[in-house]
Parts: structure tokens; sequence; C-alpha cells
């Protein structure tokens, strides 16, 4: 018998499930479609069937796993998640439900906090305790890790870079309630906006047509980039001269345009960087794609076991 | 003999000790001047020759201090001060040249860094971990302590808030080299050009001018107001919508003028910050003032001590 953990992470559409050692091997993976009938309160039983199911695979045996990490796409606290909207949840008591039924340890977190920890634990190359995750898709979201722990902040909105205000002569209400957060602009679909609002008219319905038209030296495409990656970049370096990491990694959707997206995004980051930072910061491509969360999520229940072994 | 501390607060005119106990009592207060000749080689001597003079008066003795914290105005890391411009030091091995002659293990720290843990450890009545302290006075500051730990940072870069970048519709060139710091806008000196801009002449030459201006309900210096805790408040909600921390705190020159300053301040961060932290985040004054940096520099030998004792 092997001494195992279970990393999961929970989406609006499916829940991925994985097994690993406790050095961070994947051993085995599998995910289940979520179910967010009757406001989500399946979903605890789904996740408990599934494991019991798997784990009664082949050699595989539930009395191996150690503990479970579960990332939720919303704020978490160490015993509730707080609010998931996409799943139906208000104070919802995951934790407990799935350690009750199944007698194991469960650590939650939100998702772009564990997808920051995948990165950390198997996305870096060299030992990272401090990073900065940004996730650039639909939206904006971040994760910040402070001495390899994840800063989840007084009202669970640590790394909330997303929010983060910025100026502009327009006006966009955000999700959140508030004007001109970054997410506004700096996410695709503040992009595919900014450029429909500089061509007066639907020109484009994502960013891949807008990266294609940056290729064939569309002026207003090649605005649109320099707009958003200016936007990002003085958010992000108020952020580096805040708290200064070893490494900045980019995730998300528009992260996959590559060097077309990163190069400029790099530049202004370091236009606005304090002088001993600018030039001198290691920034990187996310790479663990959609497993960051899961292998984050595992991350979370392995040093938490350890945190208690001491 | 009971087990004491020393915490010092290197400034650019006087150099600021101070005898703690293990608890952050202060038995002792003492200061010398900066001797700034020779590019700061005589200080370390000072400092020395200072301390065995003190601790060899009446019932106090050498034998007691088991560590000495030292504030400087410049970055560090964890052996040398890396620049102190108003010093004349770079790369300066202060922490090796006063361990080797006194034979007490020292800490380093940036001042705004101390000031912070100051705050932390005898400021804050609740029992705080996570704090963001914002220094407004000629310049901005700050420092970061995230579990209870100054966040220096990979490039001892950590908690410079003063160097976030903000937007104006003027170009103010910063101290560090870059355009439109939030120093250039949010500092004493950054209202008083604001003031004098407004006002198309020089109208005044210090922040108490305004502030008494505003009691006589002067439009320009209102205005004056406005926008500085506008950029202060863009900036700081940026902040704590990234870290979430349980308090702010502001010191410096600037927040003695009170609630006529800190209420528009609150205002403007509530205005900016993500639903979930606005109107329910603490901010208060520092309290401790000049003291900040020999209390915080004192906890952080205290820390060190307990860290390598364990």
């Amino acid at each position: 018998m092997m001494n195992k953990v279970i990393g999961i992470d929970i989406g609006g559409t499916s829940i991925k499930l994985a097994l690993f050692d406790m050095t961070g091997l994947m051993l085995d993976q599998w995910s289940i479609p979520t179910n967010t009938a009757n406001e989500g309160s399946e979903i605890p039983a789904d996740i408990i069937q599934s494991i019991r199911e798997r784990m009664s695979r082949g050699t595989q045996c539930l009395e191996e796993i150690l503990g479970i990490g579960i990332g939720v796409p919303g704020p978490v606290n160490e015993k509730v998640v707080k609010r998931a909207v996409n799943l139906g949840w208000t104070n919802f008591p995951l934790k407990q439900m799935i350690e009750k039924s199944l007698n194991i340890p469960v650590a939650l977190l939100n998702d772009a906090n564990a997808a920051a920890l995948g990165e950390m634990w198997k996305g870096s190359t060299e030992h990272v305790r401090n990073l900065v995750f940004v996730t650039i898709g639909t939206g904006v979201g971040g994760g910040i890790i402070v001495d390899g722990k994840i800063l989840n902040g007084q009202h669970a909105s640590g790394g909330e870079i997303g929010h983060i205000p910025v100026h502009s002569t327009e006006e966009r209400i955000c999700g959140c309630g508030n004007i001109n957060c970054l997410e506004c602009y700096g996410s695709a679909n503040g992009m595919v906006k900014t450029m429909n609002r500089l061509a007066d008219r639907s020109a484009v319905s994502n960013t891949k047509e807008i990266f294609d038209l940056i290729e064939a030296d569309d002026p207003q495409a090649k605005e649109t980039l320099k707009m958003t990656v200016d936007y990002l970049g003085r958010a992000i370096a108020g952020v580096m001269n805040t708290l200064d990491p070893e490494e900045i990694v980019i995730g998300g959707g528009v992260s996959e345009a590559g060097p077309l997206f990163l190069a400029p995004l790099r530049a202004a980051i370091d236009s606005y960087a304090f002088p001993q930072i600018s030039g001198s910061f290691r920034l990187r491509k996310a790479i663990l794609g959609n497993e960051a969360g899961m292998y984050g999520a595992a991350y979370q229940i392995v040093s938490t076991l350890k945190e208690y072994a001491v």
C-alpha cells in the first residue's frame, strides 16, 4: 500500500479528478459531469460515489487515500465554500460533507489559487516559493503564493487581480458590480470589446480572430493588443512593485497566443515596473493547462497533511 | 539578568536606538547623530560604541542583549544593505560588521518594513498577522506583512507601494526614474504640486496649508484633496484586491491631518475595492510615529531568534 491523495477541480460543466502520489506524480485521472440541478446539492454525493467506484478498480483502494484537495469556482474559507455562483452554492459545507462520508481529510481552495499552486509545484523548472499567477481568459483571475502558501485573504479575496481598478475614458461595468476593473479591459472579452469599439462595428467575436488580424498587420487589431497589454502591464507592474515575486506565470486562453501576446505584455510590464525589477524578473507561460487545478488541489492537501504531521 | 534586544532605526540625520525586553516593552531609548562622512563608513563604529557605552550604564550590561534589529533607509537582503543613498552605502555589510564586533546576532530590514512590523506588534489593538502599511509623507512608502512576516521580495522591492503606476493627464517624473508613480501624486510633495497647478501659482508650500484652506472651504484645496485621495484610493484598492489584508495602516506626515484626510481616503478606497472587501475592511492611522521603526527592528530580531530556537 502506498500513500496517495486525490486532487479535484470542480468546474461549471465537469468535475476533474486525479490520483497522485505524495510527490505529485499523477497516477490516474478521470472526470464526471457537474450536476448543477437543485442548487448543486448532488455534487458532493456524485464526487463521493465517483471516488468510491474508482478506488475499487484494479489494485486501487480507498484506504490508500490520505487526503483530498478540492478546487472550487468561488471564494472559500477553511471550512466552507462561501459562494460558487455557477454551482448554486452559498456557505456550502463541502469539506465536512466529503470528510464525513469518506472519513478522509479534505482541503478546500479557490480554483485560481489551485492553478497557481499547481504551476508552482509542477510547472516551474526552478524551486519557486513566491509566485503570482494571472489567468487571462474570458475574465482575468489570479492566485498569489507567498512563501509556498496561498494568500487567501481576510475576505477570501486574495489574488483578485482582475478587479484591480484601471483608468479608462470608457465606462465598462464589471461582473462584480464595480466600474472599470482590469477584467473589463484585460480579458478576452475586454479585448474583443476594445477591438469592436475601435472598428466601430462587430469586427471580431474572439481573440483568435484578433491575433490572426495582427499577423495580417491590421492596424486596429494591433492597437487593440497594445491597449490590452498596457492595461494588463500597468496592473501587473503594480502587483510586482507590491509583491516583488520570484515568478509571474500567465495562463488562460489568451496566453495561448504565445509570444505574440506575451512579448508585448512583458514589455508593458517592464515599462511600468520599479527600475530594480524591470528587465530582471521571470515571466513565463503556464504549462499545466486545465490540469493545473488538480495538481494544485493535490498540493494543498499534501502540504496540509505535512503541516499536521509536524 | 534578563533577556533583551536592541531595535535601531538609522535615519539620514539621526540614529534612534532602544532597548526592549522580549515582549516588546521599551526599557531605554537614546539617539546619536548620523555621520554620513566618508560614505557612511563611520556609522557601524558609532553604533557599536554607543551600544557599548549605554550598556555599561547603571545595571545595564551587554551580556543581556540576545540580538539587535536594524532598520535602514534602503533595500536590504539577509546579509547586506543593497543601497542606502542617504547614507552613501552600496552592498554594505552592516550585519557582519556589527555581529563581528559585538558578537551578537543582527537582523537587517528596510525602514518602511520595520515601521510596518512595529505597527503590527505594538500598534494594533487586535492580533493581526496580515497588514499593509502605507506611509504618506514627503514620498509614499510601504511595508507588507503576510502571516507575520515582512514580504521583502525577490529584488528587495516588496512593499514599494509608492511606485505603483498611476494614470494622469500630466507627466511627473519620479525619483526612481519612472513617470507617474503613485508617489508623484499621492505624497505631500505631490499634493502641493497638484494644488499649485490648480491655482496656477505657488499657492502653498506644504500640506498643512492645504488642510487649513480646506477647513476654510477653499475649492482648489478641496479639489486637491479629492484628486490626491483618488490616486491613493485606486492604488490602495488595487493592493487590497490583491492581498486582502486584515488591516490597512496609514502613517507618515500627511496622516497627521487625521479624519480630514483619512475619511475621504477611506471613501475612495471603498469606491474602488472589490465588493466583498469594500466597506468591511479595517483602516487605521499609525500610532507609533517615529518609534515604529525601533519597535519593528526589535520585533524582527525577536522573531528571528525564536525561529532559530525551534
